[in-house]
């Protein structure tokens, strides 16, 4: 760990991305056409046609990685400068794996109104916007007052990009148990950003029972003074569950089909996994440490499981998501990420291991699978917008 | 000028800048430097000093390059789309001259307020702010408030870029005839940006009497209702002129040393330049077609003057001046650009030329001379701030 945290600073020195041009600008022509005097006419372009903005800069091809410091990483509110680095990565990612011109945007406000505003006004720079490390449930309704409000798109990858992945692991190993979406019992813990949007996104996919778990116990109506959550039992993405005598995530795992855990280390154990129905599907997403020891799940009668950890089989990563989503998105201006598009992608993501390929260990493709990125891309693009 | 277009057209397809990684990514491990788990120790470095965003993140190097799209080029209020070009334009030059990282942000806004908060906001991302093509007299104000808020430097090109170069042109015209600074009686055409940055920056060098006219006539005490030139009469940028028995330039050009022209074309003649004294001066900056006809000055007694333009000798062009003052305040994080600083520059610039070299064809610099930014960078790096 003293290794890797030299080699990290070391790497970092100077930052890691730059600026780069697209075009010779050598010559007192090649200035000429850069800038004065030629730079005028794309210019008049533009301002008789706004929509020659994507012709004639870089619009078409540039989002902004945007914010405000609040949950970076598992580190939390370290404010928007100590997020930088992240930023930055978040950036260098968009750029090798879509070819993005990806731009961070640290915020120096929490307030979701600055926030907001900001983003307006820096807008007509951009052809898309990426929410990132942005705290629940600010991070929900910030995104859908942009959402609303600009015409490029808008995502917040800590919600819907863990939702996608999430959700392609969750198609691929209901095939390998042979249960179908509708019939499964899903139990949660965690309803933060990812949470919320994995619920979110399984309801749309057809999953019918969702029960979840919180640092208020079990997600119920007939609790009170819980209006995070309240907003998700209102929309059916989260179901009541009325059983209140046994308050624990033991009590309400019983006879449930699978786990996604979106909330912090070693809050499952072996006993309650063994209580969840034949087959079960567990997916312990907290990071850098699951909610269950990885060696202890392998001795339970799990089926199948996913972390978010890289050295371990079936790694739930939002890179196998964002790049293609954008990528498909962007290739015609002004188009919005629905959750249709959302799902599309995850079915995409899911289709690229084949019925022989798929097995316990390999319900979600690598990182470095070179074909995820055109499969999302070419999912997006094929998705008619509602 | 249809062929330009069309060349101008084909050039800018796309856009003109993208981003660029400064550091390798291809392996898994590289992969867990620049992101998670790696990227957590410079953040949490950063979290425990924010200073170390200067020595971790791009900051250092990077600087936002910022209109609201009112004043751009010689083509006006064109707004924030038809702005970017230009602004892309900027960044590339950025690079080019000075190495700098430079990002364009176009304002959806023309509300000073809004300005000076949008930039507060984004500010922890970048190591300087570059205003540009904002209009007159708001850019003033909106630098002063950012300048007194934020802890990086601020610089509005349109004011103090045009005045670096132009008295930097002044400072060898000055050597050329034998005129000291403090015995001139300098005459400006336009008040503007550069107008008013050009008279506050003279006066700081020494010149001693400087009298204006603008749209409203001669620059006086003896009128009312002029609220954006009441400034600089207060702050004696500009004196008063109140002979107003002939209000208009040619009433007040006569037995003047020096013409400063920022304003529109044609407005100078012959006969006024002859009206001047011996070995008059004359600067004629308006874009792209000066004050006076450049073959009709040739015409006239001006011992030396210059424009705006590349295809005549003297070319006053901010190009000159802000890579290096740029790169001369970010070598230490914090700096501000100061008129100490923008005064080291001009004579930095003049420097460059030697007496042998001097003549009416060559009182400053070429653009394309490689001396120049590196002489403007070490004169900052030199002056001793106040």
């Amino acid at each position: 760990m003293k290794d890797l945290k030299k080699a990290a600073l070391q790497y970092h020195r100077g930052g890691k991305i730059a600026i780069s041009s697209k075009v010779k600008m050598e010559t007192r022509e090649e200035l000429s056409l850069a800038y004065t005097p030629g730079v005028a006419f794309p210019c008049l372009e533009i301002a008789s046609n706004k929509e020659d903005a994507y012709l004639y800069t870089s619009k078409a091809n540039t989002i902004a990685v945007i914010t405000d410091g609040t949950a970076v990483l598992g580190l939390g509110d370290i404010g928007p400068q100590a997020a930088m680095p992240v930023m930055e990565g978040k950036c260098l990612l968009f750029k090798k794996f879509a070819g993005i011109d990806a731009i961070p945007i640290c915020l120096n406000t929490k307030d979701p109104d600055e926030i907001v505003k900001t983003v307006q006004m820096i807008a007509p720079s951009f052809g898309g916007i990426n929410l990132e490390d942005i705290s629940f449930p600010r991070c929900v309704d910030i995104e859908k007052r942009l959402d609303a409000s600009l015409d490029i798109p808008i995502f917040h990858d800590d919600q819907h990009g863990t939702a996608i992945v999430t959700c392609a692991a969750l198609i691929n190993a209901c095939k390998l148990v042979g249960k179908p979406l509708p019939s499964l019992r899903v139990v949660m813990s965690g309803l933060g950003a990812a949470g919320s949007s994995i619920a979110k996104m399984m309801k749309g996919m057809g999953v019918r029972t969702i029960n979840a778990f919180n640092r208020s116990g079990i997600v119920s109506r007939l609790k009170q003074n819980r209006t995070a959550v309240q907003d998700l039992l209102d929309e059916g993405a989260i179901d009541s569950f009325d059983d209140l005598s046994d308050d624990t995530l033991a009590g309400l795992i019983k006879n449930s089909d699978v786990f996604v855990g979106v909330s912090v280390a070693d809050v499952l154990t072996p006993a309650m996994v063994n209580s969840m129905n034949e087959q079960a599907i567990v997916f312990a997403l907290a990071n850098p440490n699951p909610e269950i020891n990885i060696e202890e799940i392998k001795k339970t009668k799990a089926a199948v499981y996913a972390t978010g950890r890289s050295d371990y089989p079936n790694q739930i990563n939002n890179v196998l998501a964002f790049p293609g989503i954008f990528k498909g998105v962007m290739a015609t201006p002004h188009r919005k990420i629905t959750q249709k598009i959302c799902v599309a992608a995850a079915y995409a993501i899911a289709s690229l291991i084949s019925k022989d390929e798929l097995s316990p260990e390999y319900i979600i493709p690598s990182v470095f699978n070179n074909k995820v990125v055109d499969a999302v891309c070419e999912a997006v693009i094929n998705t008619r917008d509602e």
